[in-house]
């Protein structure tokens, strides 16, 4: 198989127009016509080398398939999960939009094809045992067809022990559940001004004591480095820096989503140059 | 069905001497010996009869099996995949270890039940077509065979265009790929002492100017509320005080993960007493 990747992930995404792939639903990647779009007289660059092995290293099951999990970059949410087959995968990695084999259509198909919702990949990762994918990624809106950020929005959790009002609650780790315990509290404020205080209530209300807290915190964080505390003191107070910041940004509108987006595109930016600049030395 | 789920989520965990299924593969699990010891002779609780139809609705496939997912809670990384028959799944509700149903070996298996490195499972989530899941837990240890903290290890970016040193790069989201590249700063500063330092590499060697960054930056990030500054800045100015944070986190041998964990039993506790006040209330 000899397919120019030009486009994977350092280089521009194939384009658009092309719709490789679209109608093919085979597995054997070298008979379809949909790879004319990618296939050029060009020699088999380096690149290529590499990427054939890597496809055929994949242990797909008897149906010709493994397990692709999409999860957002930033927040590490699991998105969705599907199945891919070879071209679904090589689409992937040359177009960097997450793409999958659908079981029920027996086609190929591209998450945000319809929705516009892409998910843009960054990276794709391989487990140890090469039957199960990872598609690390941003994406450009919801993923699931719900309207919904991720497709897991049920938890057995809730059905057993405590159903939420609203019948669902997102598959969130620590930071994100804190943000959004935060935010509940804010809607509650509006809804119940009245009620007694939690702290985060008292923090969100009251400007001048939530950043006199911040600096607070921050000072004390400092003190466990100058003052050579333990380590658990250290992470104490990283946690109360955090918490709070985390009530400004919700105060200010502000998702943590945002400045962990705002710090990847900063250390890739200082990543490229400091590659750059080895390479000059 | 009727099983008693005395032990789900909120309860003590099963016994370890029970040996839930630890011999069955059969994917009836009426029919399965190995539930004598869930069962009981007391009538069908408000909790079991929520959880069979739940079993009930997973879109198991033409194997009995469905996806499942294993997350670590406070990170996000996703640690494993595997499958899951709705025995594997009962075991995990019941148990809250993350169990899995070994499709060469036909059997289930509880991750860590030879290298003591179980996942112990806080929530279960189903996606929204009911035949993915996902175990959001905390790892007791590394959960790959390897000895890796994840499975996902091979980048296919690493292997087409910029192979690493070491050949592997684990599937990090962003917070966790600032925290291993100030880690990588930090050990090129005893293999290389004499390089040009990078802005990381100064705040590592200077305490002083670590400690005035991180106030500076938290004061600057108060000021963006203070001052009514736009929703960009204060994402900007998060993500300096975020950087500068996981620099000391650095120097003093603290994880992110550790401040997460804080993070997350402070904010479960407060949640318990919470409740108790609404339902004293």
């Amino acid at each position: 198989m000899a397919v120019p990747y030009a486009n994977c992930f350092q280089l521009p995404k194939v384009n658009s127009k092309c719709h490789i792939f679209s109608s093919s639903s085979g597995l054997n990647t070298k008979a379809s016509p949909a790879y004319c779009c990618l296939r050029t007289s060009s020699p088999i660059s380096h690149v290529e080398a590499k990427v054939d092995p890597l496809l055929d290293s994949v242990k797909w099951d008897d149906k010709g398939l493994a397990v692709a999990i999409a999860q957002n970059v930033d927040t590490g949410a699991v998105l969705m999960q599907g199945f891919v087959n070879k071209e679904a995968l090589l689409k992937t990695i040359s177009s960097k939009k997450a793409t999958f084999y659908s079981r029920s259509r027996s086609t190929l198909w591209t998450k945000g094809e319809t929705s516009m919702n892409f998910i843009n990949v960054s990276d794709v990762f391989l487990d140890c045992d090469r039957d199960s994918i990872i598609y690390l990624g941003k994406p450009d809106g919801p993923t699931c067809h719900t309207g919904a950020e991720t497709c897991y929005y049920t938890s057995v959790d809730n059905i057993i022990n405590d159903p939420p009002v609203d019948g669902s609650k997102l598959a969130l780790t620590t930071l994100f559940a804190l943000e959004s315990t935060i935010s509940q509290r804010k809607e509650e404020l509006t809804e119940n001004p009245d009620s007694k205080p939690s702290w985060t209530k008292r923090l969100l209300l009251d400007e001048k004591l939530l950043c006199s807290k911040i600096r607070e915190e921050a000072n004390e964080l400092c003190r466990t480095l100058e003052e050579n505390e333990d380590q658990t003191r250290t992470a104490s107070e990283m946690a109360d820096v955090l918490y709070h910041a985390m009530v400004l940004l919700s105060v200010k509108g502000v998702q943590i989503e945002d400045v962990l987006q705002v710090l990847r595109l900063r250390f890739a930016q200082s990543g490229v140059e400091e590659k750059k600049s080895r390479k000059s030395s």
